[in-house]
């Protein structure tokens, strides 16, 4: 069973982040990033402490040609041994596939949306159908030796349902558990939430979801990405996904931007004298090296600004602020 | 003597929101905009139901040229009755100066620097100087029935001195609580404070400052700026300062945002349920016009998503989401 404590004193104030930029972000740019750069810049985040990298999907590659280099991407790279290499696994076929991968990564994530209409316009089946496959493949997940992590996307909200009941994404919550994930992360896709909620939100999925870490994705779309992290952290959840460059996520509405950036939430924890165990220079760097490959300025507000305090690894390096 | 009190029980799930991008935001573009348009986009302002705003500026023509056109401003705004239009006076001259057109303002804004380095390099006296002359000024304020309200700028870090102790902050509060001031903001100049820091300052503050209206003023210059307004507000602070599209606020480090955005704090305070009195729609409005009259994109998140909840106010009105 799953034994982690979201409770631990010892862990208040420090912060697991996971860097999902490599899959959510680069999935997300309409010009395919050649692998040579994915590669460059995934190492570049293990160089910078990340611990935990989602580095690829194994969704088809006619639906995301964006992403269609992930086995060689998955082999390219050169992490550090402490540093999880997760996958995206949208069903059975997509398991397989990355089984024959499998000594190149550490970590699966299944995922499910809370929204009925999102989960069939996103993988045309129903919410039941796919938890049914979920506990399929979560039994195969865990007998690899896998880390077994969970999705509940459109968690707080969905562009087409409006409001989600909270009952129905801990519902769920408690499905994947049950089929064996160790983490459930809640997906904040189209940045609907706000800190009021959030702070309420996971509190209850910390009582409702004992021994399972729980993981909060939350979106800048309205600004208030920080602001739900910040009201999260506070009720009790000490893991967060976030993007380098404040690359990727849905872009709905229209033109909107996506993920909050690692840079900037590692930024404000280390403000608040929380460790999240990263050099924010490097990620800093590596934001900056998107920012030229990719030819746009992105939305982050740490590569204009720079963070407030070095911490002591921080410190003596050269920044543009 | 002062009366607010910022722990009444109604007042909890109500802010009170002071527009100063007329201000602030007009002070910091490059090309002064024609009177014509500041009226214009002041009066909508007006009509979306902001009941405070920074409307100029009494520093002299030649060192803000932006703002040379402050009486035309003041004398040409059609603002409801119960709106309490503010002017900022950065010495006994700008007094002087706004006194001549007493019956076009309601509210003076005195201010000081916490850091002595940025109090030097901004009006070139030392913060003692300052406020020997606040004393001075703020008897003339109150004598002339104005609302005194004093800002205490760089509350939260200096881009020089680095950290400034509460201390020290809450001194120089003090000081204008005893010179007068009904209304004391503290002012993120260069949005150096972290949501951990807002709420343990603002408590502290609304403690030793009995009966006077703490103000928050933050800058979203790190991505932070709703982070800790939702702090504060945690803390009990009711009483917040933004300006309409992300406009204006201290450019440091260079090419950094400013000011939060008035619609993205208002759609936040909704989205909790918090209400601000304002036509989120209108203030959305009001800063596409800002944005079509300047002719770049400005970084509000709210002018580009909308919001997620629309109040009954907001019902039925057409919006770019």
């Amino acid at each position: 069973m799953p034994q982690y404590d979201n409770t631990i004193e010892g862990e208040t104030r420090r912060v697991h982040i996971r860097e999902v930029g490599p899959r959510d972000g680069f999935q997300n740019e309409p010009e395919t990033i050649p692998t040579s750069d994915k590669i460059r810049l995934i190492n570049a985040l293990g160089r910078a402490g990340l611990k935990r990298i989602e580095v690829a999907s194994f969704v088809r590659p006619d639906v995301l040609p964006q992403l269609a280099d992930g086995v060689e991407v998955l082999r390219g790279i050169d992490l550090p041994d402490d540093v999880a290499r997760q996958v995206l696994i949208p069903n059975s076929r997509g398991l397989d596939n990355a089984l024959r991968q499998r000594e190149y990564f550490d970590e699966a994530t299944l995922f499910v949306s809370a929204s009925q209409t999102h989960n069939r316009k996103n993988i045309n089946r129903t919410v039941e159908e796919t938890m049914g496959e979920v506990r399929r493949m979560g039994k195969r997940v865990v007998d690899e030796g896998l880390r077994f992590c969970a999705v509940v996307a459109t968690s707080f909200g969905c562009p087409y349902e409006g409001r989600v009941p909270p009952e129905r994404v801990l519902d769920l919550a408690e499905q994947f558990a049950e089929a064996g994930a160790m983490e459930i992360g809640f997906g904040d896709t189209t940045g609907m939430c706000n800190p009021a909620y959030a702070s309420r939100f996971f509190a209850a999925a910390i009582e409702r979801l004992p021994g399972i870490e729980v993981t909060a994705h939350f979106h800048n779309t309205r600004g208030q990405g920080l602001a739900n992290a910040y009201a999260a952290f506070e009720a009790g959840c000490h893991s967060f996904e976030s993007s380098f460059g404040e690359l990727g996520g849905c872009p709905v509405p229209k033109g909107s931007t996506g993920n909050i950036a690692t840079e900037d939430l590692a930024s404000m924890f280390h403000e608040m004298g929380v460790d999240t165990g990263l050099d924010l220079g490097r990620v800093i760097e590596a934001a900056l090296d998107a920012q030229a490959t990719l030819g746009r300025k992105l939305s982050s507000h740490s590569i204009v600004a720079g963070p407030v305090a070095w911490s002591p690894r921080d410190r003596g390096r050269s920044l543009p602020c």
